[in-house]
């Protein structure tokens, strides 16, 4: 079987895994496995662990061991990586020109954080108060830890910290998950706000991301949460009903999520569970993705002096997946909403949590 | 209930539909409507025909009437238009900035192309021999005559025609039919491209798509069918397995689909329709999307005197659907595509029909 690669498409400037065997992966869509491969007690059935939070609060690097029972939070590489660390052994990735096309060998990390040990598929939003925030203050620093591990990787530039809750949004595995890849390439929808971004720095002196959140915080219609660090709101030209975003307030401008400062981890984990648990009160458990945006790391600009520093802003999208993505959606790149963000936001808003 | 609107973020450049009331429309993937609306004899559940080819091989435009059950193909307003052509009664479609936002009226025409007359629900590949290829030759036809007919409202910009094959594909209604939309605004994907090939002219004086066709012909080994005017290949970089793009050869490179010489119709129907059933037989029958990408029209570009008629080359993407699109693809524009599309390609090749 021939080895992942990462071919680019020159008509629409993006990166594409080709990845024989990844169509192996089990899908519980049809039917849950048993026994859950990511339940404490399974731990054989997964490849060894990178990295785990355990009960007594302390933490856990390269474990090679079998008997690890005592995890409440667990880093393992996919058992079906799409990329893989491996999967060059060439200093240069094996990168080349065919003609108009671009390849290079489809080195990247692909790892799973399980957030529960089971047997109870716990999501975060399901926990009780008393045990809820110490989880998800956990939780958001491990993010933050994982991500910061995989920059010190010379070959690797961004990061996709994503999360598919319920099988509707894609998810394969019922037991509470959330995925992290990284990637020597800048994601399609990262390097598009990255320009976008760059061209409003150069006309304004100005962050985008800041400029949309103080516009948004004066007007207050779409805002759903606000803390002193953070804020969660619908954006304006929302594609799914209670679409969200989270990011820091402009006061806190960061372009890397990595470098958020350790004593503001618990309030960014606190804004972030609240709007979870909101979206999931007002729209009743609705299926949805989260997927992280941060500044990619050794990363120069043709043609401009500027670093992504000033005008990059890490930010979270929240997106209740409602209908199946169609010819709409995927061959045009247009979306349809069916409730005005203010209308979801005054939802959210007061929704009781 | 508020009129639909078109609103743009800055974040992403994307322009979104917020369409209140369009979430109402039946949905038949929970099991199948009866009687079949789209069937013929159930005209009065539609809304009034706007174009018909009618069995006799004549054609019928703006009918008013209930009775007119002799077509063998019907163009009618989609009932839940996500778009109207009545949702603006202002020359400047209520356009508008909003600080760093901007919106207009959701206008715009939303029709559906019903493909058979029924009550079989005959898809055009599910047709014998003998009468699919005038069948497809008619439908091509009438897919350029309503491009042509909508690029004549001055209000409208760029068209998307499109299919959803199959629920998992995003299909409401299992009735065969496609889609034409048509908007005041220029769809993301086709913008990409759009200044994609700009960039690629401005270097070489060349069009992109010309470019890559030749070094496809070339080197043959993605070609899935050639015909004298066209080609249909797998594309060096597929997102999904088994994906295709159709598109003039580049001796006739051509940047409106409209434009196509009635004498080739014929030509370009029969590739399509081979295609589609060569994907029938190797991939067993997947659910797809197609969708059509052709140059806006009253298109200016900013700071470029060049027009579009030399770089932009209409083509079809053919996208087989497998699984879910979830986190990673939604929230970073990336795919993971488990088959080399030169394995998709011999498969196809070789596929007998």
């Amino acid at each position: 079987m021939s080895k992942p690669e990462l071919r680019h498409d020159p008509l629409t400037d993006r990166w594409v895994v080709i990845s024989p065997g990844r169509a192996k992966r089990p899908d519980e869509r049809n039917g849950e496995q048993r026994p859950c491969p990511l339940c404490r007690g399974n731990e054989d059935q997964t490849p060894p662990e990178i990295f785990a939070i355990l009960e007594n609060g302390s933490t856990r690097k390269d474990f090679r061991g079998q008997d690890c029972g005592d995890w409440l939070i667990r880093v393992i590489p996919n058992k079906y990586p799409s990329l893989g660390i491996d999967h060059s052994s060439d200093k240069r990735l094996g990168k080349r020109g065919i003609g108009l096309f671009d390849r290079m060998d489809g080195y990247g990390a692909h790892e799973l954080i399980i957030e529960c040990p089971g047997p109870e598929h716990l999501e975060i939003t399901d926990r009780d108060r008393s045990t809820e925030s110490k989880i998800a203050e956990k939780l958001f620093w491990l993010f933050k830890d994982r991500v910061r591990d995989l920059s010190l990787n010379p070959q690797l530039r961004d990061f996709l910290l994503f999360k598919n809750y319920k099988p509707e949004a894609g998810a394969s595995l019922l037991h509470p998950h959330c995925q992290l890849n990284s990637l020597p390439i800048v994601p399609k929808e990262v390097a598009e706000e990255l320009a976008l971004s760059r061209d409003h720095y150069e006309e304004k002196m100005r962050c985008l991301l800041c400029d949309i959140i103080t516009q948004e915080v004066e007007s207050s219609k779409r805002i759903v949460l606000e803390s002193k660090n953070f804020v969660a709101l619908c954006p304006y030209a929302s594609r799914f009903a209670g679409e969200l975003l989270i990011a820091p307030m402009p006061e806190n401008h960061m372009h890397l999520f990595h470098n958020t400062p350790d004593d503001l981890v618990g309030e960014l984990a606190g804004i972030f569970i609240q709007t979870l648990k909101k979206l999931k009160k007002f729209f009743e458990d609705p299926p949805y993705n989260w997927v992280l945006h941060t500044a990619p790391v050794r990363f120069n600009r043709k043609g401009h002096g500027e670093t992504i520093e000033d005008d990059y802003h890490w930010h979270f999208h929240i997106l209740p997946r409602w209908t199946r993505i169609a010819g709409f959606e995927i061959g045009g790149g247009f979306y349809t909403n069916p409730l005005p963000p203010e209308e979801a936001a005054e939802g959210l808003r007061n929704a009781g949590i």
